[in-house]
């Protein structure tokens, strides 16, 4: 029997069973009204916080469909995929969301898609995003589906906003910069993929990523500025440097570095830097992952001086550490002490 | 000199100009915070109405930005074509917020554009889409950019929702079905267009859409159920029947005609429908607008019978006719008396 597509179920057919992966959702008093109709109803207090954020095929993830023809099992590794993916396409507007200390409530789907996407993938997909719906507790409310040379997802996200807004331009001379949790986990869960690990928290920091939507909501209430580490520290401080009119100082060997990234430290020396001492390396490796490291899923912040002991201690609180990283100071741009050259950073658009 | 391009100016460049091109917007009170950080922030009191809408190269629009090669003049044909683009990417989800009764707030705009996208396509897309946003009073928030195989915007528009909600789930035996306007007028727009015209309403009809806003706000104090027509009026009240559980009856002949289409065709009969009088052929062409034309922009609606003068009266006030085209009954789906066989419509992923 050939498996069924997006051509085969057709427009209407698809709607319908996107509505029927929708409906074992909780039901939330914050969504009036989901899918089918023109539009979907919300109600959330105060002020509304709006994201959105594209998840496209070759360029975020990969379709490893072909790995889930002929199995029977829901467990193998296409659908892994397709779950991963949807997963991630929705934990990226979360992200956003949590870096402005929200929280977030409803979720809009706009699928592109060719008509030969096979129904199982999408019901995986579909799958991965509520689950992640689900972990956060937001509702899926519906979407739109389209068309496309290939597939892509593109998210809205709204949701609540903090009483104190926080955004990227508050950041002031003399505020401590300081990160969330630690860096590098989802280079280093991707470096163990490109090996064929499919286990352990690197990987599943990199396919599974968790934004921190807590540790946003308690620093909304300390920080100058806030923005999440979506495209490296380096970058993203920047984009607050930029915001703010300042200059983001940060040390590197003060950034904090998942376990999992100094464990693939200790074999890199034996082809790569072999006149370095381990430490040297250790050192490298760090300012590295400050400087590149994408996807982390964590937050850059400002916070006033006099404020930052009572920030830490709110975190740990709730079980996350705030490292304080470098400082803010008058001028334009960041600086890495040490860092010679222009700033690396991810650009869509241009070559590196 | 080589004509800029994402490429050439970069991510971080692309940004920057579209801050640019969005800063000219007026001060609106609702938008808390627009472009600049991980989230927009608005302020909608009430029930906030979602809705997302792709507008896909190739599928929704062609991008002819050959034609703007070489010129000087910003009003060349391909620069046009960029406004329209933009123009008609925002409007198609402000017809949802109208087909809800609400009044559109904010938009986000999700590009995905390939590395060699002009910036003056680009340009010219803003400046149709803000066009919109200014005529219908609504704010471009920010949004995301991403590199893709093909220019796509995926654009989210939130608004306020009208005290009584309608849906498409409310229409009940006995209602009376209607339409706002008249209909037909961007498929005569495409046939003129076709045929080399780019003047007139019927073809500004066309790329220039202007949805049925302050008719969607009075009818939501009327409406059981309310829809936009964008894939077809037969399509259109079906997902109603399909929603409320009911068999919506079209009469074709009852359908309003956009006067460009009864100009079009007193030319077709000369190669077509030789053995039809002029006014068999009227109405067979009646029954294919009634049946087929999507991207109407007008509302479908069904209305309690006693609430039904009262509607066309407040309606009237605003200088927009509303016209009874059929009737609720107790079962499922449409049905067009003397219309055989399925009823056509689009479908995004099937043959037709």
């Amino acid at each position: 029997m050939a498996a069924r597509t997006a051509r085969t179920v057709g427009e209407a057919g698809l709607i319908r069973l996107i509505a029927r992966w929708l409906s074992v959702q909780k039901r939330d008093n914050r969504l009036v009204k989901g899918i089918g109709d023109d539009c979907a109803t919300v109600r959330i207090r105060g002020r509304q916080l709006l994201t959105a954020d594209s998840f496209v095929e070759k360029v975020h993830f990969r379709r490893e469909w072909t790995s889930a023809r002929g199995r029977r099992s829901g467990r193998d590794a296409g659908l892994a995929g397709a779950r991963d993916a949807g997963w991630k396409a929705l934990a990226a507007n979360i992200s956003d969301i949590a870096a402005a200390g929200g929280i977030p409530v409803a979720a809009l789907v706009s699928l592109e898609l060719p008509p030969e996407t096979k129904v199982a993938w999408l019901k995986g997909f579909y799958s991965g995003l509520l689950s992640c719906a689900r972990r956060y507790g937001l509702s899926v409310a519906g979407g739109n589906i389209t068309r496309g040379p290939h597939l892509a997802a593109h998210i809205t996200l709204v949701g609540e906003a903090p009483r104190r807004l926080v955004g990227r331009a508050g950041a002031r001379p003399g505020d401590i910069v300081a990160v969330t949790g630690q860096l590098g986990g989802a280079v280093a869960g991707l470096l163990l993929l490109a090996r064929g690990i499919r286990k352990g928290p690197a990987v599943r920091r990199h396919l599974h990523p968790e934004p921190s939507v807590r540790a946003g909501q308690v620093l909304a209430r300390y920080a100058s500025a806030m923005a999440d580490i979506s495209d490296g520290l380096a970058r993203d401080a920047g984009h607050i440097a930029e915001e703010s009119g300042v200059k983001v100082v940060i040390v590197p060997g003060a950034v904090p570095i998942h376990p999992a990234v100094k464990e693939l430290s200790y074999e890199k020396p034996k082809n790569r830097g072999e006149d370095m001492l381990p430490g040297q390396w250790l050192d490298m490796l760090a300012r590295h992952i400050a400087l590149g490291s994408g996807e982390e899923y964590e937050l850059v912040t400002t916070v006033p001086r006099r404020r930052f002991g009572a920030a830490v201690r709110a975190l740990l609180k709730i079980g996350i550490t705030l490292t304080a990283v470098g400082e803010v100071r008058r001028g334009r741009g960041v600086l890495l002490p040490g860092h010679p050259g222009p700033l690396p950073g991810f650009d869509h658009f241009q070559e590196r």
